[in-house]
C-alpha cells in the first residue's frame, strides 16, 4: 500500500472595522485599509455592487463612493457603482448571478481587484459567493448594511445562493478581505429589520454569555426605541462573540456537525421556507429561540423561570416567538417538525441541535421527543401567540 | 479607530493512494479507507459521477463498483452511478453542471456524503466544483484515469470550470478527500493522452528536479512504448512533486501572484483557446515548455545546449514544440503573445511568469521581451516545426 501523505493549513486573517459615515472625506477608516492594500506600480480595481434598499435610502450613496475614491492612488473605480435589488430575491436570482459574473468577466477583475459589496445579509451572501468562485476567488470587502448582517453574516466566512428553493444550497466557506460596519446605515432601516437582527445577540448571547443577555434586559426598551449608541454597543458585542466563536472554535469551515452559533435555527430555517420567506431571518431566528428555550425547560435543562425570560425578552422586542406553521395538523407532525427529520436526513441521519443547560450556556442533543416539542409550541400558543 | 482582528488557520490532509484494479474485490485500498470513515449507526452515501470516456474503456466497471461496495458496511451508492461526457467540453456544460448540482439535492448527498469523480481532469475539475459549491463543500474523493490527472491535475487542491469560453474562470480551492491513482485506467488511454500528460511531469522536473528530468531523458523511449511500470514511476515521482511544492509553498491556495508550477503555462492556455481546445492541456504545455525554455536560454540563463536537451525530450516523446499561432503576422505581435497581454491584465498590471535559471531551477521575471520571444518561436519552427 503505498500513499502520499498530504497535509498544509491556510491562515486568515481580517479586520472588522465599526466606523460612522465610511465614505465622508474626513473618515480616514477606508482610505488606510486601501492604502495598507497598495501595490506599488500597479492600479487596483475597486467593483461596488451596492443594496438597491441602501441606494434608495442613501441617494448621495454612489456620488459619495466617487469622490472619496477620488483621493486615493492606486484604485479606481471598475466600470460604474452596480445596484442590485436587496432581500432574499437576490439569492433566487440565477440571472443576477451570472449577470454579476459577467462584469467580474468584462471588467477584468483579477486576484488583485476587490469586489466591494455594501448591503444585507442576502446581498452580501450572494455577491460573496459571486467573488468566491470568480476565478477561484477575488478579494472581497463587505460592508454590512442591517443589524444582522453587521453582528452576525456580515463578520462570518459563509456566503451563499438558494437554488430550487433550497436555502444555500450553494456556497462556500471564504473569508472576506475586510469589513466596515458603518453605524450610519442602520439609521434607515424599516423597523421590521432593525429590530429582527436582534434575535441573532439574543441567540449567541443566550449559548455564550450570561452578562450579554442581561445587558440586552436592561436595553431592550432602548433598542425598541430606535437608540443608535445602544445599537452600536450590541452590534459589536455580537459581532465579537459570533467572530470569537468562529476563530476558537477550532472548526471555522464547519466541517464537523457542531453548530452552536445555529441555536434556534433548526425550525428558523423550515420557517422561512415554509412561509416563502414572509418572515425574516432574524423574526424565524426569533420563533425558533423561543420554541428551543420552552422545550430546553421541559426536558428539565433550564428553569421554567428561565425560559420565561428568554420569551419576554424577545416579546419585548417586539419579536414574534410563534407561528402557526409549528402545530400539529389532526395527530400529524406539524410541517416543521417534518423539517426536523429532513434535517436529520440531511445530517446524514446523525441530529445534531444546540438547546440551553442555562442563559449563556449551550449544550447539544441528538434526539427530539416530538410530543415535547408539540408542548413547547402549545405554551407559546397558549401564552404568546397574540403578539 | 475600533476594530476586531479575525484569525485563524485551516488544516487540511489526505491521502493519494497508488494502486492497481481498485475495484477488485481483492484490493483492500478503497475498502480499508471508507472503513476508516465510519460513523457508527451512519449509513453514508457514495455518489459515483464517471467519465464517459472510461466508461466505455472499462465497460464492467459500474457492476465491479456495485459488487465491490456490496461488501463494505456503513456506505451504500446514491442512486446510479452517473456516466457523464468525458474531455473538455464538460467544463463548458452549465446544464450538465446543474444537472450535477440537482442530483446532489435530490439524492440528499450531504456533508457526510461522498461525490465520487473517476475520470480525466476535464471531469474532476468539473465534479470537484460541483462537490465544493453543494451545501458549500461535500466530500470529494477523486480518482483520475489520465496520466495528467494522475501526475498533476488530480493531486492538486484546485477544481474549475469554462465561463463564456473563458478557461477555468469560475472555480475554487478545495482540497479532496481522498485520491486513488488506478494504474490500471492509464492501460486504455488513446496514445495521445497517454504522451500529453507527461509534459507536467517534464515541467515539474524542470524547475524542482534535475535527476527527474534525467531519469525521463532514459527513460523516453520505455514511455513512448507504453511500459505500464516505467509510467507508473513517473506518476508517482511527478505527484509527489506537485504535492510537495503545494504542501511546502506556504501559499497552497495561490494567493499570491508567484506560480512556479504554471512554468510554460501562460502561452499553453492560450494556445488551447485559440485552437478551440483541439490541442489538449498537456500538448499545449510542451509547446509553452520548448517556447520557455529556448527563451531562457536566449535570455542567457541557460545554455544553448540544455535548451536543445529539454526540446530534444519533448520531441522525442513525440510532444509538439511549435504552433503556427504563435508566430508574429504582418510585423504584429502573435496571437499568443497578445495573450501575454491579456495575462499581465489579469495579474493586474505585473506580471510573474517563471522561466528555467537551469535544468531543475525556475526563476521569476516581470517582463517578456516580445522580440527575444519571436527569436525563440523562430528557432523552434526553423528546427523543430515538422514535428
Ligand atoms: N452568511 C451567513 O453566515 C448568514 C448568517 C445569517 C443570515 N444570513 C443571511 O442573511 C440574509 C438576511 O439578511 P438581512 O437580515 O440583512 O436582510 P436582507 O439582506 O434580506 O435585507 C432586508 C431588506 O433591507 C433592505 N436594506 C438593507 N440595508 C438597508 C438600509 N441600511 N436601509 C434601508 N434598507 C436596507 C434590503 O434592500 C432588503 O429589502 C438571509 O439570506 C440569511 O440567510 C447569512
Ligand atoms: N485542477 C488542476 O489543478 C488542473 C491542472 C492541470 C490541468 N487541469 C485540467 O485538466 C483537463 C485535462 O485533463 P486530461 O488531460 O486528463 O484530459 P481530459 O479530462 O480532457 O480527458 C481526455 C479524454 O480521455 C478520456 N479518458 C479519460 N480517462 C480515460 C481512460 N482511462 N481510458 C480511456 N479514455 C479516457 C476522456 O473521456 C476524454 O475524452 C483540462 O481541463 C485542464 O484544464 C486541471
Ligand atoms: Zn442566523
Ligand atoms: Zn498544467
Amino acid at each position: 500500500m503505498e500513499f502520499i501523505q498530504q497535509t498544509f493549513s491556510v491562515d486568515y486573517s481580517f479586520k472588522v472595522f465599526f466606523t460612522r459615515y465610511l465614505f465622508n472625506p474626513a473618515n480616514a477608516e477606508f482610505r488606510n485599509y486601501l492604502v495598507s492594500q497598495t501595490t506599488p506600480g500597479l492600479t487596483k480595481k475597486l467593483l461596488f455592487i451596492v443594496d438597491d434598499g441602501v441606494a434608495k435610502a442613501h441617494p448621495a450613496l454612489a456620488t459619495e463612493i466617487t469622490t472619496y475614491l477620488q483621493q486615493i492612488e492606486g484604485f479606481k473605480l471598475a466600470g460604474e457603482i452596480e445596484i442590485v435589488p436587496g432581500g432574499e430575491s437576490c439569492k433566487n436570482d440565477q440571472e443576477l448571478f451570472y449577470h454579476l459574473v459577467d462584469l467580474a468577466d468584462t471588467l477584468a477583475i483579477d486576484r488583485h481587484s476587490f469586489v466591494v459589496a455594501i448591503g444585507g445579509g442576502a446581498v452580501l451572501d450572494m455577491v460573496g459567493m459571486v467573488a468566491a468562485v470568480s476565478h477561484r476567488g477575488v478579494r472581497h470587502i463587505r460592508i454590512p448594511t442591517t443589524v444582522l448582517s453587521q453582528n452576525d453574516s456580515g463578520v462570518g466566512v459563509k456566503n451563499g445562493i438558494n437554488y430550487k428553493g433550497k436555502k444555500n444550497f450553494l456556497g462556500t466557506f471564504a473569508p472576506p478581505a475586510a469589513v466596515f460596519n458603518d453605524a450610519h446605515f442602520l439609521t434607515t432601516l424599516p423597523a421590521r429589520d432593525w429590530l429582527s437582527g436582534i434575535s441573532e445577540a439574543v441567540k449567541v448571547a443566550l449559548i455564550k454569555d450570561a452578562s450579554f443577555f442581561e445587558w440586552l434586559e436592561e436595553n431592550a426598551t432602548a433598542l425598541v426605541n430606535n437608540d443608535l449608541a445602544v445599537m452600536q454597543e450590541l452590534v459589536y458585542r455580537c459581532a465579537a462573540l459570533h467572530m470569537a466563536h468562529i476563530g476558537g472554535s477550532g472548526d471555522p469551515f464547519e466541517s464537523g456537525s457542531s453548530r452552536p452559533l445555529d441555536f434556534g435555527h433548526w425550525s428558523a430555517h423550515k420557517l422561512e421556507q415554509l412561509t416563502d420567506f414572509a418572515l425574516r431571518h432574524g423574526e424565524a431566528v426569533s420563533i425558533g429561540i423561543a420554541v428551543d428555550s420552552v422545550y430546553s425547560s421541559l426536558l428539565g435543562w433550564i428553569s421554567t423561570e428561565s425560559a420565561e425570560r428568554i420569551v419576554n425578552l424577545l416579546v419585548k422586542l417586539q419579536l414574534p416567538v410563534y407561528h402557526p406553521l409549528l402545530e400539529m395538523k389532526d395527530g400529524k407532525p406539524s410541517p416543521v417538525v417534518k423539517g426536523l427529520q429532513e434535517f436529520r436526513e440531511h445530517l446524514g441521519g446523525r441530529l445534531t441541535i444546540c438547546l440551553l443547560k442555562a442563559i449563556g450556556v449551550g449544550a447539544e442533543v441528538h434526539v427530539i421527543d416530538e410530543m415535547l416539542l408539540n408542548e413547547a409550541v402549545q405554551h407559546l400558543k397558549v401564552n404568546h401567540a397574540s403578539i
